[in-house]
């Protein structure tokens, strides 16, 4: 490999001769090699992509850069939100916990690339632009880094999550209305109970999705709000007047979204509860999924030693001993997201308590879990969509077997013989294996015509419908 | 001791002859010998209270209670609202899952000592009410239980939580006006950093505290939804037309809280998305505090040989080995509640992931939880706010200390001298352990009196204070 | 309620007459209202009965305090190991994070004890003994407090934990040799696949409580490690030679437990590394108990329209609403304690990551929780056992009617007919709901003959039997 | 892209022209677009080479594959170990929780390239293997794939975890000599505290990684156990006799690692304790190596403001806008490594909890936290080593001046002049800003030779030196 030389403050070292990256990245390469290379997320390098172009605008419409400048700067930006410099990135998530080093790195590529674009050779000895005065002007990493985590956790719970929730919502909204008139057993702990219909538990579903989607909402507003113009300490050293309100707007213009500038810069820099916040709602919204994967999988168990009421798509063979084996592979995949989800957010959670002063210094842990989380959850959602829920079917002979089996039937004589005389009719039909009509009529409680009359379970579902 | 014999549909039971719990209560108490008696939260016992006066009162509406019945429960109710119960509700947190025998413990005293309010005695055959029949009318364990968790989480947060926080809040932003100019050095990676003033630095707590009470408030929202009326399953089952909405508005009477009833009570009962949200929340609020408190022990640190900026109060000895010690034992304190609350949630998470069907069989424990994490929010800060916060003063000579010496006042030339030259001064400085002016003048990069003029640490805390 | 003065370092304190306690733990008291009063575990309080007992011991043998002194230490401390003195211990889980507090609450409490065993008067100027320069010689709170910590979690656990968690098993095994010979359907996935034996399924079981009980075990070994003689800081300053090995020996024989004292006290005060480590090992222990009672809740579930395959005893009426439920709340207790231990683990952990310097300054709250900890899985262990495990039976009519009807005995057939055919017999039964048998010989794969000479259900789990 | 056709039990599927997967990996591939595809981590597949190379040549042994096709597969999988079929793995870890399609995965790879080792073309209908009945035989996924967990954990934990965690013990016990001598003054509560000699800081380090050493290898005696030999539910169906002792011998002689066969198929494939077993010994380390880096950030702020009793290598530029900033980057990256391994262990711990019957079903989430933690922890210790520990210095002047300020030397006194005189010296001396000797001298408690002769901070540090 063939090497140029690259300098900082700290002296000079050696770069690939063909890498835009500069003395601090490559420093940071070779300090940190902890996990895999390239390992900081692609979503926090394209946000940086937006906001080294906006504070370059916001620069010049100030007066502290000039026009050429910014447009250079733009210009390398614009490929890197386009992902054509990805592999400019090295850096791993374990580096310092201000994220300066991909900072650096943002800052280096973009003066290298910028260079370039303006007819310039990489291996020259004077660039036209400079990583710290130019491309970081009005910036420390302390609130760019901040700021890209900000922009790249919206956009992707924007683009990806929600979308992905929603769309899973919307599946089992419909499967609500077609299974709105199947009546079926409850079950409470485990536990056969008084009957429901199938499109009732599915409503609880939906309902489930629909609050973590506002919690999620909720969490963004925050997010929503951004660093920059802070600058090292919170103070805002050495930005323009109007600076910090002007590269938000900026950055709103640029990426579609709602960004504002923090109201509290402090707070922005030394502490990250608006991504703990997030990866809160994300994990929120994990525990809900984890309940309505594991009664799919439970439901769908069988196909006949199961409960069975309802069925999933066969999507692949499920086992590479037991033939003609299918799995609910779908809801397995969506649980194990959902523990992941829970067990990043006690991370993003201690790294977020561990601020000292005036730099929270766990910047990257936390970026890399909430995206990770943001991402999982839309994935699998669309996954668990696409390839199960949009398939379910119900399994009616199944269904009314249990329903019509079901001795909580008993319930719906609470009002006609009180719960005690209930009680004795459920006990004797277990005991001795008999209908529940049988054992009531035995009783001497009530005529087979009353049972007949009092005990419907399709009018047992129906307060609430 | 002597005892009564009580039964329920399994039979006969003793119990203690003076208690007012019945059959059922016994024979939990005998079954669920796990960790100390009576620990399931006094505050569920008395949102107990709440929802079996408001239901007695709700069904006497709908017709299908007597007046006097309801009555008579509603002085029971009264009792237990106010305390005058708590030595009749024996029962563990680690008991079924649904809380069922929280419920009927309530159901039998209820009954009983409404028996007794009524002129009869204990150890009568026949008791005017009966506590599935009368007490429970309308409604089960299933929805009862819930309902008595948000109630009890609810006043808790707003009676306790939120003004704690409230009232820290309020003393750190009167610090923020008391310290508004005094400029020290800021800290960021635990090292020296550019200046802000004090005020700035408590500016940031006080906003993490308004985030985290907005965030609470946020999640209230579903908490304040009850899923009374949703009986077992969800259906409403056995319950009057009209009743889950007028049940919800009595307890919002008889509280002065707006419950509404759940727009889904299939969701309320078998998930508890709800209290899991708020659990994020208090887990959120938890995260903040821990910074704030870990500030303010360091910042503390000394009293000779650490930070030492600012002074806390005094409470008591610190040492039973070393003379004259003083700690901060309230941020101590406070960061331990932290702990829990962080630990309490990942409990509540687990719990409420793993509900089945129709009923989420983990409620006690999540109640426990989220109630102890809401008593200890409120309790601990108003603890540090009394003991500690209040009585912050600054050490304003350690202070100026620190910031004459701060090498990084050196970031105010970068404007002029570029940040390369800056770097350098600042090496030098710290290598030849000299002062930034000296060495700027050395390295001819500046005058004396261009120094004075651009380095001004008064004048870098500016932009956005 | 009636008042004397006592006095410490910082002036004088109104204490009440009537209490043993003196002016620190009043203060503590007024300082720290956070939570219920009392909350420091019992346990701990017991421990420093040993430890202060001990600590005279030593101090005499070596010459450093009078044997009358030590005598009546130990008396005083004989009642607080007793429990007679609970009422004495009124301070919180959180209160300063190095348990001074409770340290001094102890010391003074003894004092003043062993004043009134000695004849003295609670309201004497002038007592025998000092809190500090006597009681708490050649200690710490730094040292007590940890060494506190790990006699109560070592007792407990051994008294309660692990056998708690032996009866278990032991009843698990009885029930391996009962189940032997009882072929069922195996389920993987949560759905029907290759046959097993119920006692092969409860043998995994009881492996899993062996191995947990093996976890423990390893964790103790480090927590029989006491900080007792590192003093301040753990340099042992103000301890007479040879005071640690002698004082550890005197715990373990007052104890009956294998104590020694700690290789390096440094650690033992600036780090709880032992406890995180039984935390995590109590929380693994949680991990094997959740998947033991969850598999027990759902094989019992039904008792119509579920998996019913063993049938566990009623010990209650199972719902308020519907007559004649019965739930398996002995596996919901038990899956609440276990995801209360997995939430206890994590406030632990952040505890014990959070100590600076010389000091961890979290012990209450780690000591808080696994105690705990420690005491719920005992105590649930047992409960599950007694009101649950032991009397577990089979229910061999449905088990028969399972295993009968899975598709996956089709397995046996890959030697013979390849893993692809048997799949097209599987499917081919499943889709035209056939028997194995007849969609086989449909197919012209075997005859009726080889289908029963090769599927034979009690021959498919032999080989590890 | 040019595609050839493949089957499996359910039909045909169009697979990439020039790969080496089958057609069931291909439906993975389409039926689970979650997170970045491939990221089944590489030492899970490296472990089927291993693993499958192992079975085949046990098969061989016993009779129940011929020679030929063993040394076929052994031939693949050498390929596979060393590295060079990584990209025909392109399966992400949330599919099936089984890991049934990576096994698959692994076994289509195998036999196609064995086919074209021999010879063949990809193309060719008829291959010499058969993935399920060749490549798999005597085994299932549900065996296989926790088998392979175990060899990936083992290894990479006895090859890279452990080494890290010695290679930084071993400096830190270089450095506890070389600072044996430097007395300096202690902190607890993060206050000043009696002195003690920073070798004797330093040691308290070195005790928590042996410790956590100690914790990680009693873990990795049950991650020795491996599941091979137990197929589709623990029974060992269609395996040969002696097959699954054979196996693990045979795994053993290849990796040359000490594994056995699980003692206990069942737990082996139900439950994954052995590695939430590890997963919390990497915790407990995660949670000692937070407190060091911790220290070390702390002991080196500064430069001018901080705590500065060590210096540490300044190995890049720290801030992007304050010139010649240093920061503890080591520290930092650190700390980011155990907040994730804290997480992971929460991830872990909830799927291991959730595993039902006769298989856990969260197989690959298991693995790939586990697998991460490992990975993170030897990595982060390598670098903290190279980069920041080898390079750490005492900052002699700082200690001195510390030293010779703090209070607490006044503990010294205890013994000659009892607690209540020397706190009356400490806070006279505080109060009034003196020194102790001043305060003491003038308290008329003793004088300056009695102080001189009893406060030696060097002789303060010894009795367990």
């Amino acid at each position: 490999m063939s090497f140029r030389i690259e300098h900082d403050t700290m002296g000079e070292v050696q770069v690939p001769a063909d890498k835009y990256w500069g003395a601090q990245t490559e420093r940071s390469r070779n300090n940190f090699k902890i996990g895999p290379e390239g390992s900081m997320p692609k979503e926090i390098i394209h946000a940086f992509g937006y906001l080294k172009k906006a504070a370059a605008q916001a620069n010049t419409e100030l007066g502290v850069l000039s026009a050429e400048k910014a447009e250079l700067i733009a210009k390398a930006c614009d490929e890197i939100i386009a992902g054509q410099l990805d592999d400019q990135f090295p850096l791993v998530i374990w580096q310092t916990g201000s994220g300066t080093q991909s900072n650096m790195n943002g800052n280096e590529v973009i003066a290298n690339r910028a260079h370039v674009i303006n007819g310039g050779q990489l291996a020259d000895d004077k660039k036209i632009l400079h990583p710290n005065d130019d491309v970081n002007k009005s910036q420390s990493s302390n609130d760019t880094y901040p700021t890209a985590m900000h922009i790249a956790a919206y956009k992707l719970t924007v683009e990806n999550t929600i979308p992905g929730l929603e769309k899973l919502r919307n599946t089992l909204a419909q499967k609500v209305a077609e299974f709105a008139n199947i009546t079926k057993t409850g079950r409470t702990h485990f536990m056969d109970a008084t009957p429901l219909t199938l499109g009732q538990e599915f409503s609880g579903y939906v309902q489930q999705i629909d609050n973590s989607i506002r919690a999620i909402k909720n969490a963004l507003v925050m997010v929503a709000e951004l660093a920059l113009g802070g600058t090292a300490v919170g103070t805002g050293l050495n930005t323009p007047k109007g600076y910090d309100v002007l590269v938000a707007k900026k950055i709103a213009d640029l990426t579609g979204l709602p960004f504002v500038t923090a109201p509290n810069k402090f707070e922005a820099l030394a502490a990250h509860d608006a991504m703990v916040e997030l990866s809160g709602a994300l994990k929120r919204t994990a525990v809900a999924l984890m309940k309505v994967a594991n009664d799919i999988r439970m439901l769908s168990s069988g196909p006949r030693c199961g409960i069975g009421e309802i069925v999933i798509p066969d999507n692949e063979p499920g086992s590479s001993i037991m033939p003609g084996k299918v799995n609910p592979t779908q809801p397995e995949a969506l649980t194990m997201v959902c523990a992941q989800v829970m067990g990043n957010d006690v991370a993003v959670s201690i790294g977020g308590a561990t601020g000292h002063f005036e730099l929270n210094v766990f910047k990257p842990l936390i970026a890399a879990n909430v995206l990770q989380s943001a991402r999982l959850i839309g994935d699998a959602c669309v996954s668990f969509n696409d390839k199960c829920a949009e398939g379910i079917t119900a399994n009616l002979p199944e269904i009314e077997k249990h329903l019509q089996n079901s001795l909580m039937l008993v319930t719906a004589l609470n009002p006609h013989v009180g719960y005690e005389n209930a009680a004795k009719i459920a006990k004797k039909a277990h005991k001795e294996n008999k209908t529940l009509k049988v054992a009531a009529v035995e009783l001497g409680l009530l005529t087979n015509e009353q049972f007949d009359e009092w005990v419907r379970p399709e009018d047992m579902v129906g307060s609430l419908k």
